[in-house]
């Protein structure tokens, strides 16, 4: 039976990047040996690295002034490295869930974190709207989609301080205009590769400013300088991440990526808004997300929730629990998703419908 | 042709890593999913974190009170993360090349450095001796083998304060005795996984000691709560390191790898002390590594140096150009490298002397 892959992360990577990785595995570059003992000095592999910061520029657009890096350690390591290398006196924060708290606590490690809006007052169903941002706020940090609750921002911030995103679980769903930004970073394990490479996005003029000593590694410099080559990177995965950018383009780019996130979200929400049994946790429909889709059992039917879990698993589906700080069912639907594993779970809630 | 791989790192694996890998990328414990798509809080995956870690334990006899970690950064961001969490007022250091260079460089970040001994005066080609480690230093740190230098401590420094060991490019090489280390640790891409996660070996009394605010992730108790599973973890890099894990103990453990590692080193060291046209770089045998075994042409035939290699390279012998700091040639034997493989150098180099 075919598996439907809903996981929110580590989550659905394309065919492509799977065959093409396990075939690494075994013999990278012609030459014989596994991509996963080759020396990352080698110019078989310098290439790796080089088509890839080549790709997320050309897919992205990033403009002239930014360095493209693979980092270790996650987002989460990003939490710390941002208020480390650009936190002076104050950041302002706009706090959206789980994420962007973590975010938070890290930032004040470092300075005065200003939250200019939360929305803790609804369980994070909505984004916050109509806050001010300090004008002397070192950077606003704010995070694109909001993996847990299902919610997403799915526009660049107009504010007129430095302009940093976590986008972990939505880079690559829609273009970007990079200008905006001093500084983007996303944890790979959504849409681009498997867990143990963070992508960060850095303009170079943001950095330098030397507010505190860095430690080598936490320093952005060191793998500006060292183009993600300082120490060695987690080569296996920046190949994987390859090859998802270049399944990317062979698709038609991030705006064809763009167009199937919106159907398959329209497909599935359009079943929340219809089916009786079922509806989506995020009420305003400019605030939902496109990849973490959030829905639980009508007023009334949370006995049912069990029943549909067992009836999705008998189709193959997998990965709809929701998280425990929500409850009910999650559908990540990252980009690698086909619209296929969306229709086979929106039947599935027809059926349970006709069924109950 | 076969390929032999002497690359320093990353570094050969065992077969039995790239096969059972490469499966896994195309289907992980039989859940027709990758290893790199499936969630690593999934019963599954952490089935696989926890094998991991008993092994580790199982083969490097880890006594009762200490955690192994499965962390991101390498051992780059373990020089950063030993003095954040360990070093109060002043750490003890031994300087026996690059890398123990680069670990003292991030201690002073956090106090004071005393470099106890260095063999810088002839290039990093032994190991210092009678050296004495201040009794009120917080730690004394050594990097156990010199991948650059081709040097090595097979043995557990005796010393009065906490120790710890850089063990990145030698460990489960030999038998060591844990006891004696508050922290060991080591980037994985020698003798343990592909490139993307380090191993820490912690005693755990050794933490928790609040010398400063630790941002959350480079903070040893973080990962320690949340058993190397606080973020998203390298899942694949953690699979790969358990199927090495497995293949030491199918080949009868620790002690069995460092049976094979003498006689392999032993094998080429032989053939540099008789062979006219070569000579070791260590001249002390005690001080001679295992792992790194560097070596240049006799003292007037370093014209011959570029025929070697090319000699090497017909007989599918890669990764054996030195360092640039040390020139000539280095062969890194790992674990994984068959003594076959050692047999197909020691047999060119034979060649090439009855040739010259």
């Amino acid at each position: 039976m075919k598996k439907h892959n809903f996981f929110a992360g580590p989550s659905i990577l394309s065919e492509f990047t799977k065959d093409e990785t396990a075939k690494a595995v075994m013999n990278f570059a012609g030459m014989d040996l596994s991509v996963m003992e080759v020396s990352h000095r080698s110019k078989e592999f310098v290439a790796v690295v080089d088509e890839a910061v080549a790709l997320v520029k050309e897919l992205l657009e990033v403009p002239e002034g930014y360095e493209v890096l693979f980092l270790q350690g996650g987002a989460s390591m990003q939490f710390c490295m941002v208020p480390y290398n650009l936190l002076n006196k104050k950041a302002a924060y706009l706090n959206t869930g789980a994420w962007a708290k973590k975010a938070i606590k890290e930032g004040k490690f470092f300075g005065e974190v200003v939250e200019v809006a939360s929305s803790a007052d609804a369980n994070f169903n909505y984004i916050p709207k109509g806050y001010e941002v300090p004008a002397d706020a070192d950077y606003f940090h704010f995070t694109s989609n909001n993996t847990i609750f299902g919610t997403q921002m799915s526009f660049d911030p107009e504010v007129s301080v430095p302009l940093i995103g976590d986008m972990s679980s939505d880079i690559f769903s829609r273009p970007i205009d990079i200008s905006k930004y001093d500084l983007i970073y996303a944890g790979a394990q959504k849409n681009l590769a498997p867990a143990g490479v963070a992508l960060v996005i850095v303009k170079t003029a943001a950095l330098g400013k030397e507010f505190r000593p860095i430690p080598t590694m936490l320093d952005y410099n060191t793998h500006v300088k060292g183009q993600s080559m300082f120490n060695t990177p987690p080569c296996i995965a920046i190949y994987a991440a390859l090859q998802t950018l270049k399944w990317y383009k062979q698709r038609g780019g991030i705006a064809a990526m763009q167009k199937d996130n919106v159907e398959k979200a329209a497909l599935l929400y359009d079943e929340l808004d219809r089916n009786s049994l079922f509806k989506a946790v995020v009420p305003a429909k400019e605030d939902r997300s496109v990849m973490n889709i959030c829905f639980v059992m009508s007023e009334g039917k949370e006995a049912l929730e069990a029943d549909f879990l067992a009836l999705a698993s008998e189709k193959g589906i997998l990965g709809i629990k929701g998280h425990r700080s929500v409850g009910g069912f999650r559908a990540s639907t990252y980009n690698a998703l086909p619209k296929e594993s969306v229709q086979v779970l929106v039947d599935t809630m027809k059926e349970f419908e006709s069924k109950n």
